[in-house]
């Protein structure tokens, strides 16, 4: 599809709706109203719907008053789709300055209508009675009528999905996710929850967020001992010389034969000074602060009795089920704990992380193709409306760019002939020297695809030295079967590789390394213990959106974004 | 269906397999291997299929050498389905000793034969190449053939997805989440990804884990305070004569109108020397230990610059999408720093919760009914065969209450009315007492719909005074619109509430139950703007697993259980 040749609105609507033609009007099963979409989004943009009465509900994108205040204009939306309803409502019907201000909720019965001839929309609805309304003071609405930045839109994170663009990559991020599970369902995966708190460190290295209950503990504590300080020496002392007496009494009442009960009760007696001493030094030993031990943080008082962090990465813990299970995957929440402040980083950001057994580093680019591909004509195919705006607002080439990846084979390129490229590139002068054995740049990663190629590369046979203990040796013993998809717009996509299934070879490398092996003997049990030949690989879930929408910043494509100094909400 | 009358097998592939009755071998498409699901989930077992030729990878459940040394018997899984395929290899073909031990892994080229007259399976499969084999020592691997309890598993959490009955579960797991996904797409829902990492409490109480750099932070600190001391004061009144002695210079130079070049040399080694004197106050304010201020934590020097927690629920952060997007959901990860030890908590686990704008309580109502039938039935056509394992292991009847639930409308009472009932339950005496104003215990749930009225129940409209501030207040002032779904086996499944709309009865409600009004105010803007009839619901996930497959413990139906003192890998 050409850049500007985006279809208007009412072929728009036969796209999306290719497989049933004349959708019926949808209820919103749970609620009574009929959602907007299925008004709008069909291939006579509604027209054929006239004459029928329906409840719509939904918020008003802007409003006017017309013919002296007899009636009102109100675009509504209801998040089902990109469009508006127009709506037409009469002053006999409510006071329309109740109704007109931006962000102002409705619910109305009324019926729909054929618009006057020479208007753009092809349906409008005519409000008979109104069901129920949320005002807005537009004086205090934080959401003026003006454009707003992304940047601004940020410091009101709970109101900016009412925005048109951060409800549009709502319904794309939500489209991929559902697209993500259909993909591997359809092809026989396992979709597994690996754990968000984690006692392993996938990588070895990297910043990971803490996860504790002792802080919390240590100032209960100190609360507790303000209101009710611990005894003191003197406390103790008297505790002890209470226990002496009561010790004494006994043994005087043994000595002189006293009847069985006066003993017992003098026992009871002596029992409970004993423990009223023992309870006393308890809390004498009570220190406000994190306890510790040995001057180090006593890890065994934390809740899981030792160090827990959030988890960088769901593989290896994926792993120890397609080492059974053959084909899973993995799609949840990962962490970094890094102080960085730029457009391509979050500390929560999600992963899509499948890992299939019996397959060598080319299933695993296959794996990788054909689901990007997936994606991307998912995209087409449900959220072309979404996808018009975006190109309008942001990117204008987001569709020609996704029908490309959707229908283009990736170029494979070895890392060494992928370097051999770039060092001879005359045209463009790098930042970063390029030469065997660093990591290439994003500047590198986007050259190579969107300049030589000109469509998504997938690199593979990286040097050993650059990547992670997992990645399974190469015959030269210098390269690694490891693989990346570079694409257009955001460089690296999905970083994967085959893994090192031998015990003896991937022993080695975590000693290469400089890692302990103890950490890791769970792992290494999976190559003890019926080991197979296996791969993976990791896509972030963001970068797709960015991607797709073409927005610069990551922290508008996720609902709730965290990073230094921020998490709102 | 009655208890015992599990069908055979063979009838077992008709019923899952509806749909297509006699569906194609299906070759992972990423692995060169066919899917032992598609060879024995058919009509006939798979008996057509003979003489067809195919490659398998999976994992021997049980071997034995036969014949005297002459072929092996091996039955084989690849996780795609509970049933082993029955492989025969010939000692021509390889070493059989290398094959038998229960957990080796093979890849197997073969073809597809009828079995003797006589025997169970209706197909098997001879080997004609071995393409690959990871070994098992027997005397070394930690999963011995025996019967081996659950509790023992749990501490081989890494190999215990081998065992039959925690894959069998990992199938359906994976089957209830995308049934979710599925039920929620068609009724036009969008999945958003609420925060995990958060700042706002959602229930105003709860135990919540901390998630923090400052503990890493401050042991970084004092490592490097250890290898590189801080100044001494000594070394401070030096740098500070060293500054008096440039400020002089420069002074003396000055008054001598000594040349420009002199001057701004001097006033270069005067800058340098403040410099150095203010770096190393800097440093000797560096204290080991977490940064504090006024003897709190300084938490402007955490991670997100505040304190930062563990989400409880996505519910509040969701709802800022449901009043403008209207129907959406969350599906994740959430968390409670409980210490309890019971077999019905995790520290972990995944919820389900959906919002939806312009519902009301009984919307809410509808949509938790359909949505659990939805489950359930999904179950009985996609995993029938991993229930009917779980119905001979575990719990005889659990199919039987999978397919009442899925076709029983749910009984709906109110909350006086239930506790009406129970107050005049003569057969049966409860622990906890019952009266108006109770939180009923799950013994109280589970007699309500297990013996009063032997299906779902649904229980609404609680007294305020148990339930959270965000549930919209009855008109009788007492009552709040809350539900409960009630189901045998687990007792309560779903909580869900319709949301208090009015801004003036929900602040009054967070001010009487004691709570600040400050955090909430993002969430009292919702009903600022725009504010809107909704409802929802939260589904613990971990639950209605436990419901499905009839096992105990929760820590049982999750891959990587995490509960107090523990969280393995």
């Amino acid at each position: 599809m050409a850049e500007d040749s985006t279809p208007p609105v009412d072929q728009l609507a036969a796209t999306t709706l290719t497989s049933s033609p004349t959708p019926p009007l949808q209820k919103a099963e749970f609620s009574n109203r009929t959602l907007i979409k299925t008004i709008l989004s069909r291939p006579d943009g509604g027209a054929a719907l006239a004459g029928q009465k329906v409840t719509i509900g939904g918020w008003v994108k802007t409003g006017r008053e017309q013919g002296k205040g007899s009636f009102a204009f109100l675009e509504v939306n209801d998040g089902s789709c990109p469009a508006n309803l127009q709506v037409i409502v009469d002053s006999s019907v409510y006071q329309l300055s109740h109704l007109v201000a931006t962000g102002t909720c409705v619910w109305l019965e009324g019926e729909l209508k054929s618009p006057p001839e020479g208007t753009k929309q092809k349906i409008e609805f005519r409000v008979h009675k109104v069901l129920d309304v949320g005002p807005v003071d537009p004086a205090k609405y934080p959401l003026p009528k003006t454009r707003l930045t992304l940047e601004f839109l940020r410091d009101v994170v709970h109101l900016r999905p009412r925005t048109n663009t951060i409800s549009a990559v709502a319904r794309i991020r939500n489209a991929l996710a559902y697209a993500t599970h259909t993909f591997f369902q359809q092809h026989g995966f396992l979709y597994i929850h690996t754990p968000i708190i984690t006692t392993s460190d996938c990588e070895g290295a990297g910043e990971m967020f803490q996860v504790t209950t002792l802080i919390n503990e240590a100032e209960k504590l100190e609360k507790e001992l303000i209101k009710n300080p611990p005894p003191s020496e003197a406390d103790i002392e008297a505790a002890k010389k209470v226990v002496e007496e009561k010790g004494k009494a006994v043994a005087d009442l043994k000595a002189a034969k006293a009847s069985k009960g006066e003993i017992s009760a003098s026992v009871t007696e002596l029992t409970k000074a004993k423990e009223n001493l023992s309870k006393l030094e308890e809390r004498s030993k009570l220190r406000p602060g994190i306890s510790k031990k040995d001057g180090k943080i006593d890890y065994s008082q934390d809740f899981f009795a030792r160090q827990a962090f959030l988890t960088v990465s769901g593989q290896l813990q994926v792993e120890s089920f397609a080492c059974c299970l053959s084909s899973v995957y993995t799609f949840g929440p990962t962490f970094r704990a890094e102080h960085s402040h730029t457009s391509r980083h979050l500390a929560e950001f999600w992963m899509v992380e499948p890992e299939i057994a019996f397959a060598d580093l080319q299933d695993d680019m296959n794996c990788a193709e054909k689901y990007v591909q997936f994606l991307c004509k998912w995209l087409l195919d449900n959220c072309l409306d979404d996808l018009q705006f975006m190109a309008k607002t942001f990117d204008k080439g987001c569709i020609d760019r996704l029908t490309m990846v959707s229908s283009t084979p990736f170029e494979r390129v070895c890392y060494t002939e992928a370097v051999e490229i770039l060092e001879n590139v005359k045209d463009k002068k790098f930042e970063n020297k390029v030469e065997w054995g660093i990591d290439l740049a994003s500047e590198h990663e986007r050259y190579l695809t969107e300049v030589v190629f000109q469509k998504p590369v997938i690199v593979y046979n990286y040097p050993k030295g650059i990547k992670a203990f997992y990645m399974r040796l190469n015959d030269d013993s210098k390269t690694v079967a490891a693989m990346d998809v570079l694409v257009p717009k955001v460089g690296e996509l999905i970083g994967g590789s085959q893994r090192e299934e031998r015990l003896e070879v991937i022993q080695q490398r975590i000693l290469d390394m400089g890692l302990p092996l103890e950490p890791y003997e769970w792992y290494l049990d999976l190559r003890r213990y019926g080991t197979v030949k296996h791969s993976g690989f990791g896509l972030g879930f963001e970068r797709m959106i960015l991607f797709a929408t073409g927005i610069d910043n990551i922290r508008d494509v996720i609902p709730f974004p965290r990073y230094p100094g921020r998490a709102d909400l």
